[in-house]
């Protein structure tokens, strides 16, 4: 309450909670306070969880959100790639159900002559993560150094590795803080913790996939538009461009689900074949990202790069070559046994004939964590062969005792109870629905 | 984000959290949950720092304050003074400049023949503390174990000790973590830490003393009646009689402010002389604690019983009692140069002629503070023969080069300093102020 009169102007912590709890706009000195006093260990755990509280509900203007996405970028290394011609680009996704495009967009885009610094994430809850995924192939490593990193991009232009102590350690210490208090689903907070890293790879150019829908992190769109707005203009504010692609995630992106299992899928997609949708999104994505980064004057001329990378084979060379470098073994591409596969498998049948309406799809994420592949907390290990298979998506006809999903597995304990979910996750009505929303519900920022 | 349907049902405190951040109502068993696991040391500082900026913001309703403070109050031990006849009676202050009334209704109550059992607080910032003004006396101890202080109780039907480690536990760890969280200055979380410590206390019946104005916690009356209604509602609840006095605190209560000048001060009263603002709330508030004890049928038989305690010369013996059965050197009745003294005093003057309309009241506690008679910080040690005397009051007419007010101070360190604060914050005009505002404002559940 009292400050007295006598103390010299320094800037405390009580004083920057006390200004967001009352609505008031931080300053970059400010956060940068905050911030670099709390990845030192100088500011505690409990001062910062106030703060992130009065964030979270008072909220944080642009200025706000560039700042700290400033300020947690510095928080630790941000690459440089100026001794690798052309431009570096990258894509982030929020994540989804069967959301497996990085796998087919790095190689199709560093095949296109262009440099994918990818850090990327692991799976948590109902989404899976794209260093689990690419784990699946025996021997990959996804622990690279940041040396080791730089060296793979330049010598094929893409790599996949997994976040370091060296990048953005603020937005490990805040994020692992806001998991635990409640704070996690802020607009503000999550664009700072996304961008901090994904502009710590030494990026020119950002293609962000906000998905939306029942599958993923944002379910109504009018979240997902406000979260795609604010990375993109935080992304713009610090000088890069980056665009946004808002997607459905009303139902699985492919037929596959789970780590062997979508590591075969993006195979097919680079062998020139694949599930129209997923085939679709990648294409898309990384037409953006060659537009971009300038190796196409239009999104167009974009796709039909990408298209051309896939039809001569350039693609899929291009991740076999990644495959090895990263200590991975290459067979995979031409031998999918040699991926852990689970040892049985049941069909998931319909109750009843009908449309598929609709699917209550981070569900299916939540059985395949529940059958061990996926996390349900963080310590827990991924049982790679575990995966669905989705035969059925919205719009098409189904009878009744018809397989709509196959479960692979290995461990029968909760296959009750994850085959219910699955078959109660689709929604079957007696007429087809109208009106099918497209794959890419909206660009923003273009 | 996400919560597994395989998971059972059981209380995290995440999801409390979670529920206050979404303005949702906590429920008994919730708060309990929540206090008794932070008590332990089970819920860590982080998770109740969130929880307390999210009851900051969206604040509770009068059920989740009543529990509240149930459960704090039963966190530690809860006095029994059942063995001793007769009524238990306490008052609370919100705490003021030359706020000193306890040291002189204790001993009229208690001469009046019912039992005050005062547990009270250290001087912060600009407010002065119950503990620090008797601590003047030489050899006074407020650290009486709870047993001896029952025994004291028994003996003279009062005691002063401070907060013990057994008294309300939750409150203290909850307070110094608001304390470094800007999450102080909420109703509900105010109302449950007095009121919790004070019906710990074993009483019946307590009245209480909301300042407000410009040297109070709460400087706008409305908000001063808010919380009044809020703590009397609370106790209620509970089952005591309780009531509250909104009391003027925009300019100092009696002439003095500091230690030994305070318990100097009261000592007047008690012998039927002393400034007439503080003998006239101390009657006021020991005619509400008769009232409420049932020793008097009405608030003016209460009064009238408060007069003749002091006229016998009855309160005065019961202070003399109090001190030396709290080990103090009870000379200090007829002999205040056994009380520590200042060294040195200067004068501070009027720099223009007209009238007082105003003080910045708050501001004299702070510079009492700064000259070493008041607290800075929590671990700064207190010289209780500094002290400020007031000559001037609200409406009084003052000359240019007339004593405002006197210093008694021993290091001139912040002198210089103090003196122009204190001068500043009296507010002079050319007019007097037109209709002067009552002592006590108004009264709140009677």
């Amino acid at each position: 309450m009292l400050r007295s009169p006598s103390l010299p102007t320094r800037m405390r912590t009580v004083d920057l909670i006390r200004k967001k709890r009352d609505s008031g706009e931080l300053s970059r000195e400010e956060l940068s306070f905050l911030v670099s006093g709390y990845t030192r260990g100088d500011i505690p755990d409990y001062q910062v969880a106030a703060w992130l509280m009065a964030v979270w509900i008072r909220g944080l203007n642009h200025a706000e959100i560039a700042a700290l996405t400033e300020v947690m970028l510095h928080s630790g290394e941000v690459l440089d790639h100026s001794e690798i011609p052309g431009k570096k680009v990258d894509k982030h996704s929020t994540g989804g159900i069967g959301d497996k495009t990085s796998l087919i967009l790095a190689p199709i885009v560093a095949a296109g002559g262009l440099t994918v610094p990818m850090i990327s994430g692991r799976g948590l809850g109902h989404t899976g993560g794209t260093l689990d995924k690419l784990e699946a192939i025996p021997g990959f490593n996804v622990n690279l150094s940041l040396g080791e990193f730089c060296r793979v991009l330049r010598e094929c232009g893409m790599g996949l590795i997994g976040q370091t102590a060296a990048i953005a350690p603020a937005d490990k210490k805040i994020y692992a803080l806001r998991d635990v208090t409640s704070t996690v689903e802020s607009i503000g907070l999550i664009c700072a913790s996304i961008m901090s890293k994904k502009l710590a790879e030494g990026i020119d150019a950002l293609v962000l996939d906000v998905k939306t829908g029942s599958g993923a992190f944002m379910k109504k769109e009018e979240d997902s538009v406000r979260l795609a707005e604010v990375m993109v203009e935080t992304g713009k504010r610090m000088g890069k461009k980056v665009v946004a692609l808002i997607t459905d995630m009303d139902q699985p992106l492919g037929r596959m689900a789970g780590h062997s299992n979508e590591i075969i899928e993006c195979i097919k997609v680079l062998n020139g074949g694949g599930p129209a949708d997923l085939r679709e999104l990648s294409l898309e994505l990384s037409a953006w990202m060659f537009y971009l980064g300038e190796k196409a004057r239009s999104v167009d001329e974009g796709r039909k790069l990408a298209e051309s990378m896939i039809a001569s084979g350039k693609a899929r060379a291009k991740f076999r070559q990644g495959i090895r470098l990263q200590g991975g073994d290459e067979r995979v591409m031409d031998e999918p046994q040699r991926l852990p596969k689970a040892r049985f498998h049941v069909d998931v049948t319909s109750a009843a004939g009908g449309f598929i309406t609709g699917t209550n799809c981070e569900a299916f994420g939540i059985a395949l964590a529940m059958l061990g592949g996926g996390r349900e907390k963080k310590e827990d290990k991924i049982d790679h062969g575990v995966g669905l298979e989705f035969h059925k998506r919205i719009g098409h006809r189904v009878e009744k005792g018809e397989a709509l999903a196959t479960i692979h597995y290995n461990r029968d304990a909760k296959l009750v109870e994850a085959k219910s979910l699955i078959s109660d996750s689709y929604h079957i009505g007696e007429r087809a629905p109208i009106g099918m929303r497209p794959l890419v519900h909206r660009i923003i920022g273009a």
